[in-house]
């Protein structure tokens, strides 16, 4: 039997996205949004979105552009915080302790030491309501070398990805490997 | 040391979302995809991209709504396999012998044995290249009430939502706690 929750915005998983932008005196900023994920395969777009409340969402509506880096699970203090304060209030980047590298594609900052960055200029900007959300064409993707497996694919319990529970205020890491996607299905397919 | 991997659509984690809906002559259809997430709080909406090449893209188009079902990790197979077929060729409901109940909120059908079902209607469609993004405003959320824990929330033991980790192609389980969110950063927040 299935109980109504009401119209919440709860999905299971969602990710930990730490939005890289310059502001207009290119001071770099950081914050944390958990609404969001890849939009379109081609161009490659990733969308995420942000309340115009945020400094991030001027820098970003006059930059064009801004970065996702996703932190392993070591750096979940320091997203945490990244979501906690404003901008305005303080140099997140000093204040953490982490490294703001200027992109070499697109006009934003991504944080050094998390070890997944994707490198976004943005192509659409839509008004929802309370957030905004920013489509971004996906520029590059950049991993710390150390994390790539011999397939040269991104090893999964090197990166240590998290992701976040919105009705549970909690973040996760992510779980042991359940199958083969376009592999499991399979046998049903073949059924009909 | 980073190395770029080029403009790829990879995000981790990425969900696993069973899209629900109706064709022109009432039949219901399912169709898995990874690429969206939640995008505003208020209207609470979600977004979810589609090829326009598939069935479902079609039918949400004329039917203005769609249905999220999450599966759990013992519905791997059958979610896996709503992405290998299209609804032109198969009815993926009878194969699959899941049931497709009919949202009381939504025009739409959503998979009666999956435990959390989101129920949408369309706000807005973005054409962003091969994929569609359609935003849908939630109208409600729906939970198995066994899956309630006695706090009235998720239990997450229980409900085993699965991810998608794209340049693996591989579902994954949610795993283990790491921490509060807006509480594990504080400490961080106030030593500026």
């Amino acid at each position: 039997m299935k109980k109504s929750l009401g119209a919440k915005t709860i999905l299971y998983p969602t990710p930990v996205l730490v939005v890289g932008s310059y502001d207009a005196a290119g001071r770099a900023n950081v914050m944390v949004a958990a609404w969001g994920g890849i939009a379109c395969s081609k161009p490659p777009c990733v969308s995420v979105s942000l309340r115009s409340a945020t400094s991030s969402h001027g820098n970003i509506m006059a930059r064009k552009a801004f970065t996702i880096s996703l932190p392993s699970e070591a750096h979940a203090a320091q997203a945490d915080y990244f979501g906690i304060v404003s901008g305005r209030d303080q140099d997140k980047f000093k204040v953490s302790g982490l490294t703001a590298v200027r992109s070499d594609v697109v006009d934003a900052p991504y944080v050094g030491e998390f070890p997944f960055v994707v490198e976004c200029s943005v192509v659409a900007v839509h008004e929802l309501g309370l957030h905004t959300q920013f489509v971004g064409e996906i520029k590059d993707v950049k991993v710390d070398d150390a994390l790539l497996g011999d397939d040269g694919r991104v090893d999964l319990d090197r990166l240590r990805p998290i992701l976040y529970v919105p009705d549970h205020q909690a973040y996760h890491a992510m779980g042991a490997f359940v199958g083969k996607a376009f592999s499991l299905g399979k046998t049903l397919a073949g059924r009909s």
